[in-house]
């Protein structure tokens, strides 16, 4: 391999330079921050696990995603993790064991095998947080705030929240009573929102299920607060036990609508986003101009089953590689320029300036300028004395 | 697998619990800053690279610490960087291609095959900071005076600065005109510190190479900085040119001794840690009862080059796991309990303490009391207002 090619890096394994790498510096602290404000506690989860914790059933997407490597010590197989919600699963059963409520924040790079959607990083830095231990919508009211908090602090307020329930579909598909094998092809055209194959499906399954005219209905809710009204008189046929999910999310709507007035509320009853690991309220943000959601999260209910204690959980994460290009920019500070002088009294000027939190470049040859390091100010000696000067 | 086991960790990669979670994040920020107010700019290495851009001949060792993975994108093999300083080196070569000095430093996770050494982690969080562009004692003394500082403001202050020079030992092997070979034997011995098998290899090799008597002179030249001017004298007789490299290490024992009076220092002038890597000086921080540096680095001139750019550089990374073990603790500040209590005020009251940056933590359901979520004061109402008392 020639020199020219040495430096090249992996499609969508990106590097981050100055200055971008300390704005993602100060969104990261912004954020952990704010979780910590709210009694979310830090955890640091491993970069890699043996297989078997990390992929526990909870999607083949998860599975397409994660790196698999062999542990030289033990010739077992590893995968990097590919996200964090299931090693924070893994922490709340068996780790900690908290018995009431138990709040987790994490951030840190992951690797993914491809890009999880087509604008992805397979190299994003996730930032997020979960709710452990407990089932009413207050919980889920308490993630949705501090993830729309999070995103005002960073300046991120003008946003669209798009509201689903999983639990709405599976009662109603439940309901229906569909065979195992009809309800995967239901899933799939649902979740490629392809209407023509929807009517293909239904006028082919209509005579056996005549219920499947309310999967007509459902595909259709989605709109501002109204549908929620809509979908208990309109799936009343099927399914009257959907009003129990229908009512947490009116409440849900009430809280944000007056927390955050400049959050644009959405939702969509049919959207199955990771459906076969959310188990209730399921959210995502988008911003004008991006096709994908800058965070998300959602109900995950019982994963921590495999490790040996199922508790109720909610989360969401976002990745800061996807912010850092939507927040405004903070801007840094600038720089003193101290000049290559062994004077005594200089070295302890500079040490005293660092102390009160100012930036000191001290030039380290004859050559080096205020010019070449890009400071906005410089240590003269007047009147017997070291002073920070304008340039 | 059952149960039970799905939780095991593979060996040497840990997760962090809180709170030693939040001191590492504790750790971590404080020594960026510390960083950022002498000018170092943060970097964002990838996680991964190819091959080709990570090992480039700097060592084996770093190329059995790196696990190799398939790119499924280009079936390209690329490795997990076990080490960010080749990274950095790509970066100012060919990404940032500043012209003077550039200061760079970063942060975050590793994950190696093996442990680097017995009480190593598999997963340290490197931290560390690097200075390129400047071939000049004074950019060593730079970076030794930023680790010092950085681990003083941490708490750690009585430490150990072990210091040697491998181009002294190179000119010395030079100037003694042994054959590659031959060479290679005396390193390998001298890199195992093993006095038995050095008198065996002198006595084998002295009627060849009668100069070689001054390499017996070179192991034993540790101790204070008295050995700097006996150096000078011992050697003299092989290589009068060494006294270029000890007048530097002169300088920066002053220097150390008058800022950093607590500092230990010791030189030891047949150390070679990771010599086919590093040109220069070479340095590394112990305290008591670890028997590996908890900190350590050294100057690597031209390691740019094979990105195209072959500059002066030196730099110094520690890991974050072993600080966490030696620096003191500080103290978390106490959360205040809300009530879960419906009251608007309330509410108010609550985003009110966190915008003036209070922990609370709000209850979610009637039974969470301050003692579950661990609390020191809580919120409570009297007179018409809602009040902080201490618990």
């Amino acid at each position: 391999m020639s020199k020219i090619d040495r430096w090249i890096l992996p499609d969508g394994i990106e590097e981050i330079l100055p200055p971008e790498a300390n704005q993602i510096e100060h969104l990261r602290r912004n954020i952990l921050d704010q979780f910590a404000l709210w009694g979310y506690r830090l955890v640091i989860p491993p970069q890699a696990e043996y297989l078997e914790s990390l992929l526990t059933g909870i999607g083949h997407d998860l599975d397409l995603l994660t790196f698999k490597l062999t542990d030289q010590m033990t010739g077992r197989m590893m995968g990097l993790s590919a996200d964090r919600s299931q090693q924070v699963a893994r922490m709340d059963a068996h780790s900690i064991q908290t018995s009431g409520p138990a709040r987790y924040c994490y951030s840190s790079p992951l690797l993914h095998t491809r890009p999880a959607h087509l604008q992805a990083s397979r190299s994003p830095i996730q930032i997020g947080a979960e709710l452990y231990g407990v089932m009413d919508i207050c919980s889920d009211i308490e993630i949705v705030c501090l993830m729309l908090t999070a995103l005002k602090n960073i300046g991120i307020s003008n946003v669209t929240l798009d509201l689903g329930h999983v639990a709405i579909y599976r009662t109603v598909v439940n309901d229906i009573g569909l065979d195992h094998e009809t309800e995967a092809e239901l899933y799939k055209i649902l979740r490629q929102r392809s209407l023509p194959e929807l009517d293909t499906f239904l006028a082919q399954h209509m005579d056996k299920y005549p219920l499947l005219e309310h999967i007509r209905t459902l595909s259709g809710l989605s709109g501002d607060e109204s549908v929620l009204d809509t979908a208990i008189t309109a799936l009343n046929g099927v399914s009257p036990s959907i009003e129990k999910y229908i009512k947490p999310l009116q409440i849900l709507a009430q809280e944000i609508q007056q927390e955050f007035p400049l959050v644009n509320l959405h939702f969509d009853l049919a959207e199955l986003r990771d459906y076969n690991y959310h188990t209730g309220l399921i959210f995502s943000v988008f911003v004008d101009g991006l096709a994908q959601p800058i965070a998300k999260g959602g109900r995950y209910d019982n994963t921590g089953q495999v490790f040996g204690r199922a508790r109720p959980a909610t989360g969401f994460s976002a990745d800061l590689k996807t912010l850092v290009k939507i927040a405004p920019a903070v801007s840094s500070e600038g720089c003193i320029f101290a000049p290559a002088d062994p004077d005594p009294e200089l070295k302890k000027r500079i040490r005293e300036l660092r102390q009160s939190g100012h930036k000191v470049v001290q030039a380290l040859t004859a050559d080096d300028t205020p010019e070449t390091t890009g400071c906005s100010q410089k240590l003269s000696f007047a009147k017997n004395t070291w002073a920070v000067t304008n340039i």
